[in-house]
């Protein structure tokens, strides 16, 4: 019999869904029972909500979707926070909720998982205040609204979350539903020729343009055809942060990750001598513009996002979509004869190990030689993302951080979530964390075993939270975490000898070394614990630490 | 100078936190400066927001009040499961939100922790949805807002949410203000008369009355006034498991704890006899009574609860006061001569260990034995609340649990803030815990350990989620968890082994000997893990989930 679990759960595997993060609870199990069943699909069990939601968003940010199922109450509230940051920066992620039976609902049982007040609404009320397109299904409506909500992810890129309650799970539904799954996908098309021409009129009045790329061309996929628009038009192209390895950091016209003033000089010039800047999917956030420095103002700005589009300050308002536009883009010649762009030296060509104590500037060089184009980087928002956001990476290598939502402890679950989305292809993941953000989340060492993944992971010790201490309250107390024997922790978390090695690190050679040898053992998970100096941290953080602090006042 | 930070500490001091918890982030940072320049005043950094929302409610139910401090956006939301618990429980906790400064809210700043789309009052929305008292404290009216808060959070014995944006933190205020505070927790005294006449003329009419007792009477710390009451009227007393310990289990007409049909029969007897059961403080919620098999209907019952009473099926109107109409009947006489209560045998009088493998059954038996008055007993909502609920605890003992909210991984950070409560009194908290359930808060070993704590927490290790096994998929993989090796966590999180003591036990000998170790060693943390049998589950959990899955479809 085709039930509606079927269905929802054949829908999110035709995006891609492999495996399906979450926690069990009694609100769930029976929904559960659909998927453990399934010889396509598996499910993996989070130590906790939290963890399930940032795996599920490193997944997505890979594979262009993902899935996660929670409990009522309990577990939905624990996961809110990851599902926030998917609605953040917009990553399109499907949280599913089990919830008591209809019938409860009706005869406001004084049910575990609630407040015992009758009221079974409040935590979708809790989730609409934040913006997400959120759903309670009803026997009668339940496939429109789970196509509706499909739909909605599929177009918009952006998170959405589905009450289910237990007594639907195994509700027949007619199984010619599967077949039309495709359909679902259909966009309806948009004539954006008016747009486009009026966008196309306004790029031509520039004498020197300037592409800015953001994370929405990213969740579009855009970066080729950004990338075919600079070749054929000679216009440089930098991203931000939030954004970064939208476009192959080797093209030929990549200038390099823009940060407001605090830039690399090379890449400032660009920005700062162009008379129009091109923004795609780019949101000009504090964390990614060195504290709202960009050498830019809306006058000079043509800005082209995913729900909006305005040139030079004035709101475009004809018919417009940011795929359409984009990729037609991507096949235009605007014959306007820019000067051949003369790239930036962006990587040092060599880097000389010495036996000196390991600083935070080597370490980010040392990433930049060390991370491959089968990698995934995955940056936690401290000294981690500061230092490595600027670096160069290689053609193919994807970057994932989290500098808007900015949510400590979110990297490593995240970069499990993108391992997991990489094994298939034979990627590697390498995470960069610090051991205060990693104590957040640290329990998915137990997934990570359990699922025999292998990623790196750089965990760097520099006795406690850097990246506050940097802006606010150096030697303070509330900047110290408890010092963990990080040696032991994958052997705690149920790790054999064989699934991992840990390398412990003090300087510059041993850093190498340790790279060295996470080459060598692709099947194991690589734990190196990076010691640093306690206020030893990136240039760029501790600009930005400044910022920060003076508008905290 | 006397800030508008300095103002809200006293007063959360004065209410009995003297220790703070929290995770820091760049919008609190000026705030906690404040804390940790006290003396009289202690900032407990958690592992993260989670833990630190469920440590100040284990805290706050020792101590009746409890504050913790968050980050905006990120941190709050991390936080706000647990603080959801409290409000499910009726457990006094004020959270603080650090938030981006008044100008910066007002400019609509694409900052950091928002969706950068300049709104800064979703978060304050998600927490009303909740039903929560929140507020967001303005420069004009910060003072009012916060000792509204705190009247509320006194009188209601409910938590509060408070939004402290930066630039408020070092406002300075009226040093006047301080002396104030103790007539902030004044009352307004409201005439009870014309309620108690009918609810005492109502009780007369009983026969055979028996008292039940719920959580709010413990809140509200009434356990006194109804052993008085039921004394001077020889009036039976039995406890729900959510409300255990607000009665001495040792006061002569106590007479167990109450779990609808699948209570011992000795207290079945009591409650099925009685013509008249009156509920004080208790809300009749699935999970404490048998999966609603109380034997009485409201046509049977006196329910005198915080915020309505119903009398025989029909709600009182005249003015009402809780606290005031409770302790009022404590010194009352009905003169109705009810027999004298002979309270049935509740707990067996030996102990006899053998070396059989160690069973739930024993393992309950055992802890009865083990937890004296001067403890407090945690138990998670496992095998763990399921048979340890139905003990007779010692007098003086507190009992610690969440079955309404039931989440899960809350009472090992609950155990630690009733630790951390316990302290100066030299009282120590036992935790009984499963391995699944400590798997998704476990990092606060890092806590405990840089705190110095040395509660006893027992891991009952019975391969997976047997709670959810009990319920539904037995040998489904998603209740399954990661196996970590127990004896490793505490060096892990950085105990040194003059810290903590761990001990393995698979019999019933090994349990009593390693129960005897840890009265030895009060000055350790102890770790005993509980080896069990994958479905080695209490009877009363049995029972439980057998109604639970019925439910469930």
């Amino acid at each position: 019999m085709y039930t509606l679990a079927d269905y929802l759960l054949d829908v999110t595997k035709y995006l891609g869904s492999d495996e399906i993060f979450g926690v069990p609870g009694d609100f769930n199990l029976q929904f559960l029972d659909h998927i453990t069943h399934r010889h396509d699909m598996k499910w993996i069990g989070n130590a906790n909500e939290l963890n399930a939601s940032y795996m599920a968003d490193g997944y997505a940010r890979e594979r262009g979707f993902a899935t996660f199922v929670t409990t009522f109450g309990v577990g939905e509230l624990s996961a809110i926070n990851g599902l926030a940051g998917s609605v953040a920066e917009q990553v399109p992620v499907l949280e599913i909720v089990g919830a008591p039976t209809t019938k409860v609902q009706h005869n406001g049982g004084l049910v575990h998982h609630t407040f015992a007040d009758s009221q079974f609404k409040r935590f979708i009320k809790a989730h609409e205040a934040l913006g997400l397109k959120a759903s309670f299904l009803t026997k009668d409506n339940a496939i429109n609204q789970i196509n509706d909500t499909i739909h909605y992810i599929y177009e918009n890129k952006k998170p959405a979350y589905l009450v289910l309650p237990t007594d639907l799970v195994a509700l027949p539904v007619n199984d010619n539903l599967k077949a039309n799954i495709p359909h679902l996908f259909e966009s309806k098309q948009t004539d954006v020729s008016q747009s486009f021409e009026t966008i196309t009129s306004a790029i031509k009045t520039a004498k020197k343009p300037v592409i800015i790329v953001g994370h929405e061309a990213q969740r579009f996929n855009l970066g080729d055809a950004i990338e075919d628009f600079s070749k054929h038009n000679n216009i440089p192209v930098a991203t931000l942060a939030m954004g970064k390895s939208t476009v192959s950091e080797e093209f030929e016209n990549f200038i390099g990750t823009y940060n407001g003033s605090i830039s690399d000089e090379a890449i400032n010039r660009f920005v700062d001598e162009a008379d129009t800047v091109i923004t795609i999917g780019a949101k000009l956030t504090d964390s990614i513009t060195g504290g709202f420095t960009q050498s830019f103002g809306p006058e000079k700005t043509i800005s082209l996002n995913f729900d909006n589009v305005t040139i030079y300050g004035e709101r475009l308002t004809t018919p417009y979509n940011f795929e359409a536009v984009i990729n037609q883009l991507a096949a235009t010649n605007l014959n306007q004869n820019y000067d051949k762009v003369v790239r930036p030296q962006l990587a040092s060509n060599e880097l000389k190990a010495t036996d000196n104590k390991l600083t935070q500037e080597f370490y980010d060089r040392a990433l930049q030689y060390f991370v491959q184009g089968k990698n995934t980087l995955v940056a936690e928002q401290g000294t981690s993302f500061f230092g490595l956001a600027s670096q160069q990476l290689k053609a193919n290598t994807n970057f994932i951080g989290q500098p808007l939502w900015g949510s400590i402890g979110y990297a490593f679950p995240s970069a499990l979530g993108s391992q997991f989305a990489n094994q298939k292809d034979n990627r590697r993941t390498v995470l960069s964390t610090g051991e205060g953000s990693l104590l957040l989340t640290i329990q998915d060492f137990g997934v990570a075993f359990k699922e025999n993944l292998t990623p790196v992971i750089f965990i760097i010790e520099n006795s406690g939270y850097t990246v506050e201490r940097v802006i606010h309250g150096e030697t303070e107390p509330y900047n110290d975490v408890p010092q963990l024997n990080y040696y032991t922790i994958p052997h705690a978390f149920g790790a054999t000898d064989k699934q991992y090695l840990f390398i412990n690190v003090d300087t510059e050679k041993d850093l190498v070394n340790a790279m060295q040898k996470a080459n060598d053992i692709p099947d194991k998970l690589i734990v190196i614990q990076a010691n640093m100096g306690v206020m030893d941290a990136p240039e760029q953080l501790i600009k930005t630490g400044q910022l920060f602090e003076a508008q905290n006042h």
